[in-house]
């Protein structure tokens, strides 16, 4: 087995209210501004409101998804008058807990979550790092029987559009199903859960935890899908059918019901069996993805233990 | 038993996208139109799309909220340069489908909405009378084992401020957990059948069918009740508890609990037991109601049949 040593964790910045109607990360990080809970030990604890524009309105954004503003060439481009808000205030943001890819960023960034999808907690990486996925290992271990899924979505740092990929180590916590604009005490709960767990595990590794290395299962994005839409208008013609909707992470095989028409006809799935995520998610709507597939895959993660001075 | 008897009924109106973003009747609506549905038998149906505005972006509203919008007052309130759309617009469905209180008011308006509380398929009167309550028990009939409720709002013609109350006889059909901006096919296929139940159950009457009176139980608006809240900056501490989410029309008892606060602590119901309904509902944060309470009550409806000619 591999094993790898990194220099402790001095700072981790934790965000919500990305998208601003996803309030179960507002509420955590205004909890955490309220109790001014900025040091855990020798770590330093950063709460950000992402997006605070969009949490006063309510709304996934302003101007633009402000979760697909930090490739490093829109972090990198000019500022000018009609610049849209939400890249004026990644560049701020990038400015905060980043520079993006560079020794100034926090050690860590989360980034909290929400989907109308029935994924419950699942832990997003855009590349399959030894940090992050001990994070995910402690809390799927944790969190048992509650399931804990991880995707990748195989991004390059560079390419990366979305806000955890600013730290030098980073992911999201998405949880589900919730409505927007809506807060339940149940995921406000686990994902406070998902949250301390990661403190705790930046404690035990900061103070000479060995982590062992091992096996994890990852979801790899393979392909997003569209609804079935009418030629010349271009409208949905078609639901996700009953007997796919809330049931993420299931495996998908040919000839298995995908949509469900409003007079009645049946879509069937083609191709290979792959794993549906993001099920009906309300946001995808407009993106024109009514669920992603992916591959499982198994990752082998190196042992981990902190490198000292 | 008291006997009613009422002329037969030549014109419906089924309306959806009162709220744009509660997508079931949107889509319902839309695949009348495109069906071109128009006439079953002797009866002229017309399906309304109530907020074309609305329904394009997908939010509740542009300038606010339409469905308060139908009281007799604002109905007759003159047209200026600053007069919202929603109130424009309730004016112009006034004139189509009503006026509200007239002769020429279609027989029966039946509008469709969603919620995000778990209140599965609910009827809503503002005032029991004989004809949707027989319509609400064919309804709960017919569809059993799913559970179909009543709410009465108990509100005068005039004072009634939602669009079902612009037909001669009318009602809302709410039906939920379903969030905004997304569409399930199952909801969907619930509220196609409460629709075709309608239209049957008119095609029954119309035809001569006695429908026999009895007694019928309806949850009876009491009050609502808001979050608590920060005195100083007005923001909310506390999520519905999670023994109150989901548990809509369960009967809610003292020192049951109503919340959970952000820290921990939870908030007991005080007072009389009272039924709780919308509870969570995404578009009554703004309105500052966390979920309503009501008292069961049974009314007794009459036999009701056609007037012959």
């Amino acid at each position: 087995m591999e094993h790898l040593s990194m220099p402790p964790l001095s700072r981790v910045a934790i965000c919500g209210g990305t998208h601003g109607n996803e309030l179960t990360g507002v509420y955590i990080v205004k909890e955490m501004q309220r109790q001014k809970q900025d040091k855990v030990g020798s770590l330093s604890v950063t709460p950000v409101l992402s997006n605070p524009r969009a949490v006063d309105v309510c709304k996934r954004y302003t101007d633009t998804d402000l979760n697909r503003c930090f490739t490093s060439a829109l972090l990198s481009s000019p500022i000018t008058d009609s610049t849209p808000y939400e890249l004026r205030r990644a560049q701020e943001l990038n400015a905060q807990i980043g520079p993006k890819g560079s020794e100034s960023a926090v050690d860590l960034l989360v980034d909290l979550h929400n989907t109308t999808s029935n994924m419950g907690l699942t832990i997003i990486m855009y590349s399959i790092s030894a940090l992050p996925s001990h994070i995910f290992k402690y809390i799927q271990t944790k969190m048992a029987p509650v399931p804990v899924a991880a995707i990748q979505l195989d991004l390059s740092l560079s390419d990366c559009y979305s806000l955890d990929s600013v730290g030098k180590n980073g992911f999201s916590i998405e949880v589900g199903p919730q409505p927007n604009g809506v807060l339940r005490a149940d995921i406000f709960n686990m994902v406070k859960k998902a949250v301390d767990l990661t403190l705790e595990w930046i404690e035990k590794f900061n103070s000479g935890c060995t982590f062992e290395g091992g096996d994890i299962e990852v979801y790899s994005f393979v392909k997003s899908i569209d609804y079935p839409r009418d030629p010349v208008s271009g409208e949905m013609t078609a639901a996700i059918h009953p007997k796919l909707q809330d049931n993420d992470f299931k495996l998908l095989q040919p000839g298995d019901p995908l949509f469900l028409s409003f007079s009645g006809e049946t879509v069937k799935h083609e191709g290979d069996a792959l794993y549906p995520f993001f099920v009906n998610e309300c946001a995808y709507y407009e993106k024109k993805i009514a669920f992603h597939l992916a591959r499982k895959i198994t990752k082998t993660i190196p042992t981990l233990s902190v490198k000292s001075n």
